[in-house]
């Protein structure tokens, strides 16, 4: 029995607001549950200087909780000076997420950077914002194809995440705060609208798990997939 | 003319919607215009040393700006390593501002941090953050009135501030971006909701502001303090 | 009746000397009773990115303490690894101040830095600066005009500062670290020689102030600043 | 073809020297093949503040690269003045992995704190932090089980880890730095002696997998543990 | 020939002028020529962690430079955010200097620490530090035994300080800035009164020096010494 | 008598073993006792700004300790954020040592950067750094010579290095750990091939010396390069 009393299959309602803000080339406000993460897509023409002159684009993103996006109030990186190692890991995942679906030469020599700021946090903010952050960035890229900057679409599919793990004994699909936190194993499984995987995080402590438990997370983690790219597709019709 | 439209002492449409977030024992989004703070209240057993065991509260607060809430982006203060000037300057007058609107022997020896985070930019967002952290500061109190921890309310009048300035000759009140990139004198007046003044900061950039002026600005801030309180107390009521 | 057994409206005895150091293009020791510091301008043929091609000078200011300028000891800031929020805060105002009294036309695409740090401290440390740091700056620009480089003086009118506040229930002018850290209201007044006005800062903690107070205030703030133009006068002369 | 000429299935030579500092309470070289790795143990009464008094022990892990253990040199962390946000991420796992292999009661309230660093660098240094730094720790648990400060072994089973991934097309074990730079997948495997999974980490930029492809990986990687297990277990006989 | 005129072994005017700040408990600023250095001292009760409870006292130096103390400006480390390398080495070797000539078990369980602010910098500022430092440190002590907080005098003998080096091919005492900019070897010899060496400090960059060379550098610096040390005793008579 | 049981004039066994690492263009492993130090030499094409365009070469050196190089742990610099004053202190003393030794004209527009990196530590580290860092310097021009990049070699002479103290009242050569915490004084003298003095530094806390122990410390000094010397070109022969 979960905590919240949902299906062991059953992920959290999911929502995803777009246009949320009026600067922003791309963005959204993506809920999962009570999970909000506010996700923005900015255009730039520079790119980091490793591929300058390769007429490649690049997708990074950056991370961060607001203090009392949590249960009890966190320090603000700002003010501590400097961002955590659980920030540097995560923001790096989305960024190489992202990537993973995007054709950079289609993109060209431009730079699109997605910041994904956790409003509310109850568990899965890093899936969240891979979710959330593909459909910023997709709205930022279908500005560029209307002004004609981009000939050919760069985001053939969309990139979605969801985490499953073990709870009390059991797989479950899109972990909440009080199943994260008690789980003995969990994961982080990424993957494109068809289901080809781009990142697969498993991780245990003071557990571990069989091949036959991973294959049991990766059957539900891709009927979570399924619907999340079926929100963002609607989000960025 | 303003670029708004609107008439001198016209502020922008305010509303304040509180209970935003679940976590924070009060918060609120104020909107002032398409200024957009989230502010947030975080109750805590533990003060600063330098007011351990004398019994009286503290009120302090911490100012930051999304790296997308403004026309270009920002680069995000976590990942420069240090809060910049501007950021200090301004979470020190809001702290100082609300503090001068809390009876501290009646808060008792608890600390609250009120949290500004401005979602999107468009002027006199530290105005927005003091008028709207004294919502999520009073939601927070009244929480601590509610189970007993406190006996009598230290908030006893709302703390309000709002922006003036000369823009293009003439006194304005409530400036948006595009009127306070080019105003010749801006202020920032901080009131209680009795108009007893609790901070005043004038300031010119290459040009100077007489005292018949700066009574003129005065007059327009009143009219927008008024308005501003209404809006608190009908938020909080 | 105040401490030093000044009246309401006398200033600490004002001195300003030229020429203390051998490497500044213009330097000054201002000593305002017991608060020391020492002014010193550099001029630079680069100006910020931000200028540049613009054929528009710039005037900037750094604050310092030195560590036993205070009567306890305080935390050397370069060992402290930054510059807390109330240096910020001060060399940020001194600059701008500055600047309000400056042609930048006339002064031409370079730039000149106002340092200002305090040998001894004892209240009205940043209203020293700013009528000190004018000094230095002026004494600087004689040195571009006599050589050519600059034609009609940039430095049209002195700017000087001075500090007023409630002590005891009365508006006393210039106040001392005793009376300073009592005021329940206090302010900085910086003006032009012509009592024009450049940035006016009025705070309470835990107090209020009515518009009647602020034009006392106001008006013995005229009197030092006379006084204080007076000596700057007499020391570039 | 690999680049080295092995097997598709084959582990590079596989070494691990104990004992080669004099200070330490546990320590190795370990060498897979070009890739050197030094790895310290250190015992600690004291805990980390978050289990103090709990009776349970802690084991964390820090990470680090010689400048010059790589093809052109990098910059020094400590001169640049933090940690990458690539060696946050590995100690992270080192630790997170190590910590998964100890019996947290059977340890008692201590820390034991294993130090990686990297002399050469050839791919796979991660790897080779985690399997030789078990062999560290064992030793330095050891230490502590032969003077009777603990009783029973709170370390059942060995913990080591491997990199496979798809190089040309193929599934390779144990990538060597040339192909962990052409790989279009690559991931790190970390298991017990008896196969069960610690941790399961695999990554695409710009190209995914399936299924198969996964389970084709652990299938090498499994190989590649149990000879890694063998040296291991030799190591610390 | 020296630039300055002055025979081999002829040092620069001294002058030491004590007593120049009002809150610390011994100051002093010395004039070697036009190097000018403010040191101040002062009493804390807390002494450093490692010492702590073992009855003996500390002294400490901190150093820093103006930032237009020099020939142009240097940038100020507090807004560097570090302390550079020479700042570090100057302060650790004015405190090791200090101490070699303190009876620490007289001093008693308490730290003087001896701020060194370099006001006007004209070479050899290490050495007017380490020289007036004494002087500051003396007079805090002599205050320290008037009150009777300390009975036995912890200063046994003045500390000085005086660089030598080889200019134009010639040994010459007490470096001014041409010379020690161009000097091929250069010196610092700091000593007691009964010219016992402290810290011998000599070096060369692109050359050698024998050791006559040394010797005739040695005759020299007691000459140097030997005048300092007069000037010192006059000072805190 | 030497803890070790070593003559006064005794040093410990020297062993330098090149070649050890397999990209750096120059490397040894220096073993003087227990302390043994990795040294790597980097050449690079850029040089700093300063000489940019001079035609000039330059040497410089960074310095590391492994955190369980020490009898216990000490913090990692990289995650303490900074390099502390010691290791600023060492580096820029191998830098100048080395430099002292190179004809700058004769090596061209190039750097070399010599890492040392405490593997084991009992004493001596920085000079065991600056004597193996020179055979890792020249292993690294020997390969410029050998391509013809260099023409006449830029290193007339072996720069070696030795600490001697006075240790229980004696002068003893080549002190290790035990010697090095207890000694009243210690130097470190720095030499070429011929006995030319590159660098002395002598120090007392506590204790002071005379000249008479000065010079008997450097007639030690003087054995103990000669040993130095022979091993440095038996190494790089």
């Amino acid at each position: 029995m979960r905590p919240s009393g949902r299906q062991l299959n059953e992920m959290r309602p999911v929502s995803i607001e777009t246009g949320v803000t009026k600067h922003a080339e791309g963005s959204c406000m993506i809920r999962i549950g009570d999970t909000h993460v506010l996700c923005t897509a900015t255009i730039e023409d520079r790119v980091p200087p490793f591929i300058k002159g390769s007429g490649l684009g690049w997708v990074t993103a950056e991370y961060g909780m607001l203090p009392r996006s949590t249960t009890s109030r966190m320090r603000r990186e700002a003010s501590a000076g400097k961002q955590g190692g659980r920030t540097v890991e995560i923001q790096r995942l989305i960024g190489r997420s992202l990537r993973a679906g995007v054709d950079r030469v289609a993109l060209g020599e431009r730079q699109i950077t997605v910041d994904c700021d956790v409003i509310q946090a109850d568990g899965g903010t890093r899936c969240a914002s891979i979710t959330g952050g593909w459909v910023a960035l997709k709205l930022a890229v279908n500005k560029l194809m209307k002004t004609g900057s981009v000939i050919s679409d760069p985001l053939v599919s969309p990139v979605a995440a969801v985490s499953c793990g073990i709870y009390a004994g059991q797989p479950v699909l899109d972990l909440d705060y009080p199943e994260d936190s008690e789980a003995g194993v969990d994961g982080n499984f990424i993957m494109l609208g068809n289901k080809q995987m781009i990142e697969t995080q498993m991780s245990a402590e003071g557990s571990t798990y069989s091949r036959a438990q991973m294959n049991e997370l990766l059957d539900l983690a891709e009927t979570g997939v399924e619907e999340l790219v079926a929100a963002q597709l609607a989000a960025v019709a």
